[in-house]
């Protein structure tokens, strides 16, 4: 509310002295009163200052271009992000919910331009690692090349949240002549994946420690608006393009094969895993289709492009392991088939239940 | 991520049986499979499924008109709500959030147009308990004419969050020929308040009980936007709107001079008060003007402006107690002053530390 995007107010009354980093998160931080006022200005403008989130306004009034080519429409995606623990091998809490948001909005074949951010704080937690997390989207959102440009934070009492849970909003813009969605495959298109599958799933499992897992694996989690951008240059006929996170590629399939009254095949041997993800999986009777990614994005397309696509994606730093998995078939619609190395085929179904909590 | 926008997806995988409103949330809830679109099938789309969120993509594909008259900008803002408890007098999260959010779009004198919603829910919340708040998101929603186009859903342990917190964003647009902001105040302009202080922050402390206070104060949540656009209309050159939420009517006026250079002098006997708000506030030693709002705008424009703005409040359900309150001041500069009713005057400085927790 109205103390959200503050900056330069309050020169007079706030406490001059700059918070430090060796304090720690209290209630009066999200009393929207000064002592808000002054971890703003000492924590987060420092990291997500963008000219709007500066003006400290209680909204961001951001321009969308020239209105001479504004044909076309805002692509605008939301995710609250909960993982545990905040720091993991390959990221942590704040790169990941810069890159969750930017890929969801350039799953539209958007270009991701704005992104909101809030912040649930629980009472104590160091304001050091709050620094680490805000340094963190930072540099993700420049990666990204988008602007954070409004915010806001609350603080609840000890026991109430689990450190810190940060939701991210982002807004891009869909030119006039893409038309990309997840009813759109068609029979005969091709299904390609960017990369290993179940990086960062099994990377935070690692992570949390409990299982006294060794592994080396990093979380995948990266923006993938620029590689899309990419391969919509050269595969300019692209249909669907979708992260498979929560739920893996199994799951986002099934929605995929819903939404479009298709079928798909997937050839088992053609899907990328990581030989340390896989014996990880096969130690905990997990399937690496089912575990989530972040970094990863799967898209479906006409034959005939397929290879152009996957040759930028080839030439990109995070589409090296691009792989073609299969294709959309007429029927049975709605389901997806996996044609095992066995020869065999086997429906892959959703997830039900729960294989990994708080992943992302 | 993909799970997000779910509808008719996943239609012969999911299990068929409607979730019963006697069933509590648990973490399986979260998983982007199977169960969450159960959840988000049976509970979310009932009452907050636009067209854009029934289209299950990763994102919301939508228009702002017509490209011939897109000449302006968009106003976004984000608000993380974690009040508690989840229902108090007047109101609840589920209102508070469609307003909140709503109220900031509308202090740039935009039209909202669009939310999202972003709900992390802790396990062993009872079923029952997440429609009613999403019935009164819908009601909200509805009053104030936006659609909620995007949404995610976190489930965490049990004693790792509070019940439910909600994050919203809302987009709006600002018209080419509106300029309002904070940075706007002018020596000489009227200082507006749309209604009586305080009745938000003393419902909801009524509401938890511990002080044994029986009171009969409603929270004033409500969404503004449509008396802002009343008092447009006959007032066009308003300098600023601000809701005085977290804070107070003190502490939000403290930015507005911060942001302006100008100083406010507020007249202690024109403050409008509730007598139920004004005996809490003494017996508890708050002062009023720190206690939260969330249906309430201060208005400043030139004082030419003032009689017809407070015609259109008067107007208005939501601005029937209307009052101008004080004037702009060139001196001193980033200072806010009341005359007391002794006729004296004191420094009205931001609120520091934290007075009301968890407010919104």
């Amino acid at each position: 509310m109205s103390e959200k995007n503050t900056s330069q107010v309050f020169e007079g009354s706030v406490c001059p002295l700059p918070l430090k980093h060796d304090e720690q998160i209290i209630m009066g931080h999200g009393s929207g009163g000064g002592m808000t006022h002054r971890l703003i200005r000492d924590t987060f403008l420092p990291y997500l200052g963008s000219p709007a989130l500066r003006e400290g306004n209680d909204y961001a009034g951001v321009s969308l271009g020239d209105p001479a080519s504004l044909h076309g429409r805002i692509a605008v995606s939301t995710d609250a992000h909960v993982i545990s623990p905040l720091f993991y091998p390959g990221g942590d809490i704040g790169r990941l919910s810069i890159c969750g948001t930017v890929n969801d909005v350039a799953m539209s074949g958007a270009v991701p331009l704005y992104l909101t951010a809030s912040f649930i704080i629980e009472e104590g937690l160091p304001i050091s690692t709050l620094v680490r997390v805000l340094e963190s989207m930072k540099e993700a959102a420049a990666e990204a090349d988008v602007q954070i440009i409004a915010g806001d934070t609350k603080v609840v009492e000890k026991g109430k949240a689990d450190g810190l849970f940060i939701t991210t909003t982002g807004i891009g813009w869909i030119p006039e002549d893409v038309n990309i969605a997840g009813s759109m495959a068609q029979p005969g298109d091709a299904v390609i994946i960017s990369g290993t599958l179940g990086d960062h799933g099994i990377a935070v499992l690692a992570a949390r420690g409990g299982l006294g897992l060794q592994v080396e694996v990093q979380s995948d989690q990266a923006p993938l608006n620029g590689m899309i951008q990419d391969c919509l240059k050269v595969a300019p006929h692209i249909h669907v393009l979708r992260d498979p996170t929560r739920g893996g590629l199994a799951t986002t399939l099934n929605e995929i094969v819903g939404q479009s009254k298709v079928g798909i095949l997937l050839e088992e041997t053609s899907i990328p895993v990581r030989p340390e993800v896989a014996s990880v999986c096969e130690l905990l009777g997990f399937d690496p289709l089912y575990v989530a990614n972040e970094g990863k994005v799967i898209i479906i397309l006409p034959e005939e492009e397929a290879q152009s696509a996957l040759d930028a994606l080839h030439n990109h730093q995070y589409g090296k392991n691009a792989t073609r998995i299969g294709s959309v078939t007429a029927k049975p619609a709605g389901r997806v088939l996996l044609r095992t190395s066995l020869g065999t085929q086997r429906i892959l179904d959703v997830l039900m239940g729960e294989m990994l909590p708080r992943i992302c």
